[in-house]
């Protein structure tokens, strides 16, 4: 059995996907969200959109570094992790405004402070006042924080956007076609909207990075930050504590708790200046979440090979994952978007103004692959690592 | 230090309280719930609501019922209780139709199976479909379910909605005035649209009444069901299995486990009944949700004195949670509704109608307390139990 199921958590999510396969699929099966009627406004040129999505085990590091330096900051990160998880699928169906947004926050209140609570809640507002100064407005119609303990080790922090959009302005990835090329948008760096250096890592594969990256030193401290029965052998393997530092060329060393923590980079303001300025040339759009590289397959309208060859330089925080957990290329291009986060499909004549558009962002972006004909759905990843072929 | 703090839960949620005290506040300052503008239609004359709420830590007793006899049908009614306690969070602002919900789950997926998460999602669309029946229309739009075993011990089920309203049918409180009637409905018995009897428990006061009431026995055999620092005589102190049997007057003897287990009645069919007949006769609502017979005391438009001193006849559950407890009736209507968990305030020439409409629905109903003028914010509860005075 693999690390990733001995820990208790599926990539693929096999079992949720069963549990919700008699429910309502929504207007566009092949759109990055479920998209539904205009139940809100009554307009048949209209459609209505709920979406859920949360900081994940990534709260547990929060948790960790807090409790490791004192520093309550770092809570502000898992805020905008259960924002920019919501928004940047959001934008995959070409939402990028008049949104409205609810936090959901269970907590233990034995070891999660009223100092934190206030962090995570006021981190909302702070990263949506940020977010508006670039155009994009979301509303923060409040919550609900419960304390309940007895269910969770420490916090669990959840957010769930709403939004109404004109159909004529959605993204569906019907439009996806072989011929097309795939741009990727650099997921590490520092964007102009963002005030330190991103390591790329979002809030997917935490489980994994979290027990694979940092000491057995942290098993025995903070007990409360794992399933008691899991096996000794998959719990904090790596050789790091979250205070080690790592060079990162043109920003000097950086704490690997830091760089595990790294707030999911939004790319909120770039799709909206490429939507606004190039709506037509956007055939289809993917955010590799949960799934890494191979997320892009469930959203095909139809059989065509995915060729993903021309791969941005790998960022550090996988290196450092990869050298702890000792995962192959396979696995890692499964669970972590290993460079870009965000990838465009469209014609070979539009990517340049894209990549220029990304560059005022001071974001990289490149075409990393293509799409061909075939009889299948299939995906060939290629880089220095060889080639690795998925079939669908 | 009380049970209820050292188990870590705050039935007045202080520290959340603060940490929100930032936050835009919405429209109605004395609504039930925080409405905002129609950023979703942008018409001056709508409102916008996301509201979020969740099954807490009820889900620990689904746990143990279905580990104890192997019923996963438990789980449709923790279901029902993260859709009740939003849903019925909207009525009291008067909104019963045109609703839309998402789910959130958080589960630790080595103890909770796909099976319980087929049950918890497909029973959500199941309650929906009921309600459907009886005109109160809620569309699922998704969800997110999430494997994080290292922050959930076992499952956590939270839902959010959302609703757009007419300003000119919202029930703000502000009307609430000296003079008027508490018309108070029951919480339990067996309403037209309900399977079978309900307790009437609800989802609040969950954590102490599990504690309270459930055997040392479970400690033992289920060490993933409570915070394992919790000192041990604040841990399952009660006499009870949840196979034991409780005798309720006209409908036999039900387990314990199924009592504590009832899912939340909602009371949206009777409230949608009352508001299309009699809309202005309605000055104000409460959901007597975590606070108990005190939540009315957060929501009054200015100085009054709330007297209840004709309270329904206590329901079963509640006897047995102070018997096992030893809780003086100050602490037990601090914490559970006892009775009725839906008040509306009124004239008291209105309150025979809204008792016969309850009556059409198998619901009991009467005057249970009344508003009179004070020049500060009080609360008398009387009763059997003595008079219990609060000041606010």
């Amino acid at each position: 059995m693999s690390l990733y199921a001995q820990r208790g958590v599926s990539a693929q999510k096999e079992e949720v996907h069963a549990a919700i396969q008699n429910l309502d699929q929504g207007l566009y099966p092949n759109a990055f969200c479920k998209l539904y009627a205009d139940f809100l406004g009554k307009q048949s040129d209209h459609i209505n959109i709920m979406h859920a999505d949360g900081a994940g085990t990534k709260s547990i590091l929060a948790y960790i570094y807090w409790k490791e330096t004192g520093d309550a900051s770092v809570w502000k990160g898992i805020a905008q992790d259960a924002i920019a998880m919501n928004l940047d699928d959001l934008l995959c169906v070409g939402i990028y405004d008049q949104i409205l947004f609810s936090s959901t926050i269970d907590r233990n209140k034995l070891v999660i402070t009223g100092e934190v609570l206030s962090e995570v809640i006021n981190g909302t507002q702070d990263f949506f006042n940020t977010l508006k100064s670039f155009g994009v407005n979301i509303e923060f119609l409040g919550g609900e924080t419960a304390d309940v303990g007895d269910v969770v080790r420490t916090i669990a922090v959840n957010g769930t956007m709403t939004a109404r959009w004109p159909k004529s302005k959605l993204i569906t990835n019907d439009l996806i076609a072989p011929g097309q090329v795939i741009v990727g948008f650099s997921s590490h760096g520092k964007a102009t909207y963002e005030n330190e250096y991103n390591s790329g890592l979002g809030s997917n594969g935490l489980t994994s990075a979290r027990h694979d990256v940092l000491s057995k030193e942290y098993a025995q401290k903070y007990p409360e930050t794992f399933e008691p029965t899991l096996p000794e052998q998959v719990v904090y393997l790596g050789k790091n504590k979250v205070l080690d530092k790592l060079a990162i060329p043109g920003f000097g060393e950086v704490p690997v708790g830091k760089l595990l923590l790294s707030p999911t980079r939004t790319y909120a303001p770039l799709v909206k200046a490429i939507l606004t300025q190039h709506f037509d040339a956007v055939k289809g759009m993917i955010h590799c979440s949960g799934g890494g590289q191979t997320k892009c397959m469930k959203y095909l309208p139809g059989n065509m090979r995915i060729v993903k060859d021309q791969f941005m330089e790998t960022p550090p925080i996988f290196k450092l994952i990869q050298e702890n957990s000792g995962a192959n290329a396979r696995e890692m291009y499964q669970v972590f978007n290993m460079g870009h986060r965000l990838e465009i499909f469209t014609e070979a004549s539009s990517a340049e103004a894209f990549i220029q558009i990304a560059k005022g962002f001071n974001i990289d972006a490149q075409i990393i692959g293509k799409v061909e004909v075939c009889d299948k759905k299939e995906l060939v990843l290629q880089g220095s690592f060889g080639t690795e072929i998925f079939n669908y």
